[in-house]
């Protein structure tokens, strides 16, 4: 019998973090030891925050530290992963960060368990094969067209077929001036490109002014639109796709569990669900959600913006999905997130990506990355260390 | 023009913390300063996490801490307040934690404005007056029918007119033991009493399970039925409304944004929505959701488990909503609840609460506890100490 042993948190940062909407300037890494055997996990957000969650003195016996329904638990099966999920949600139900902290746990049992039975996560999960995803470029708005213009020129000559544009000036000035931003785009694209635009919550619950945007958004023929307003806003949601049957909506990344996702596909209507591993609970609640997704149509999506650790983790629950082709794949990452492992899952000539086959996520930890980018971190409670990193 | 000058955290607690579902045992109590102007709120649930959410570093532009987003701003008007709302939920976007951060300081900053304008808060929010409100007595089933009798006798006898049982073995054994629970406490409540019972999410999203113990629950003439499932179980919670037309729902103290609590009444179907005014994001979204909630026939109800502080907060959102009569009141907390302040909200004879007519949220802290019940939290991060608590 296997039970964890340890759980161990690599809180790593680039020197300089600045306000970009690009999350790979900072990772948490978590390590989780049984017996001989060590799995890999990354939990997305705030660093610092996950690891109070861990560590936090219990303030009752539903708000209980994370550690106190993971530390000694055993672990022999995938089902031990679903019983201390459960166990985290009920004995951690008011302290609302412990499903982030727990992902990159959950994430690292997964990797622990495939390495020990010599198998892919995926087939884990009871894929039989893993299909060749589509990555798409992400890229952010220009100032005006003609920045866009030349942002997406460079991703569609850097070879990808695929690309997201996102947040910028769009939704805050003129319709017409976003109109022209994703005609841009589109022309920069080709017209048998796949565009998408991710517009960041700028609307939050106003159905009118994101229904402006539509007819541009249709006129430049954009796959999907994505986060119109706030992650939980399931009525605006479901209101803009009644009303705009040839752009379909995109979100779900601020998902924290599988039912806030469903309630995104039920209610939302959305079109395309975008699930980040290292927030909605890990590996298992996302592949609920991907079964949840292909029953109703709805196209699955990783949502993924760190390491090729979390990168592999997400594709793991739609790995067999492969009428589900899409996926996001951070093209110009800080230095940390690519030295944080040695292999990499790297674009092939054809322009796709595929899975390891190798057991567990398939991918090595740096461990020099480790000491690099090393953020030290001391938490004190009346004089009692809770908490130092490692090394 | 004020501006917010500083935020300061004081984090108490019992000597001895337990398991019981008793949320008395800690507070994480919030002091917002403005010019010479003080404002008192409460922060519900882990308060380490929480204080770490205020001082985390920045993880990127859309996960900064929540001090990034409050010091320093203006806070003249209550619009300063959604103002400040709003920047927090978008550069807080991806820090799940920020929310209950943020709760207590909203709460502090309406009680500060209060105070500056002599107003109490129920009277910014637009009522004329504060009804009074009927308080029920929440206790535990006992181990079997006999010993929750016994419980619910002694609450009859201290003249609670309501009272609320809750978790305990419910739903965990058979149907028939739940039943005689449910009539051994009405027995003791005798018929005119309102009686609530509280299953602590118990059966998750079990629909099954939990409609074989609505039978009972009708036959105990049962006001509602709190919690059947787990917070954002909306669909499981419309199947059960539907089938059992005689005992309402109750649910919404894990609500950590009005979108989620507006989806439980919408989806959901509850006929009572519960709101933690220290984890929903303070009193502005609570007052949103009682405003959505009188206009769709649902009772607004507070959830309470902490000091006097937190009560008054928790009770301004629906002080004008009269037909809303119930409230949750916090009837044997450990004494860190009730030393907090030195004045209380206290049932007056003929049953009932009223809340009061001075400033702000009209209770005064007890600075001899802050010292008392002090738990000290040093952080520091790369040896820079970017937390150490007050006093």
């Amino acid at each position: 019998m296997l039970k964890i042993d340890a759980v161990d948190f690599y809180y790593l940062s680039m020197p300089e973090v600045t306000t970009d909407a690009d999350g790979s300037q900072v990772a948490l890494l978590v390590s989780v030891t049984a017996g001989t055997h060590r799995g890999w996990g990354e939990c997305e957000a705030s660093p610092l925050t996950s690891i109070a969650a861990f560590v936090s003195p219990m303030s009752h016996g539903a708000c209980r530290p994370v550690a106190d329904s993971v530390l000694g638990q055993r672990i022999d099966e995938i089902a031990d992963i679903d019983r201390v999920a459960a166990l985290v949600e009920r004995q951690s139900m008011d302290l609302l960060q412990a499903v982030h902290t727990w992902s990159g746990i959950e994430i690292a049992l997964w990797d622990l368990l495939g390495k020990i039975r010599g198998e892919p996560v995926w087939r884990l999960l009871g894929y039989q094969r893993a299909g060749k995803k589509l990555p798409y470029a992400s890229k952010l708005f220009g100032h005006d067209a003609d920045d866009t213009f030349r942002r997406v020129t460079r991703a569609s000559s850097d070879g990808f077929r695929a690309v997201k544009v996102g947040w910028g000036p769009i939704g805050q000035g003129r319709v017409e001036a976003d109109q022209e931003q994703f005609m841009a785009a589109r022309e920069a694209l080709g017209p048998d490109g796949q565009l998408m635009v991710d517009v960041g919550q700028v609307w939050r619950e106003d159905v009118s002014s994101a229904q402006l945007r539509v007819p541009g958004l249709e006129a430049a023929k954009v796959t999907w639109l994505e986060e119109p307003f706030l992650a939980n806003a399931f009525d605006a949601y479901g209101a803009l796709a009644q009303r705009s049957s040839r752009v379909r909506l995109a979100g779900g990344e601020g998902a924290h569990n599988a039912l806030l996702a469903e309630s995104l596909i039920e209610f939302g209507r959305v079109g395309f669900i975008q699930i980040d591993c290292g927030r909605i609970g890990g590996i298992g609640p996302a592949k609920r959600v991907a079964d949840y997704a292909a029953q109703r149509s709805v196209t699955y999506v990783n949502h993924t913006f760190t390491s090729h650790l979390a990168l592999s983790a997400s594709l793991q629950p739609y790995a067999g999905l492969v009428d589900h082709r899409i996926c996001e794949y951070p093209v110009a990452p800080r230095a940390l997130a690519r030295d944080i492992t040695t292999n990499h899952l790297d674009i092939d000539r054809s322009g796709e990506l595929s899975l390891p086959d190798s057991p567990g996520l398939g991918i090595e930890i740096n461990e020099s990355a480790l000491q690099q980018y090393r953020v030290d971190v001391e938490i004190l409670v009346n004089g009692r260390r809770l908490f130092k990193s490692p090394g």
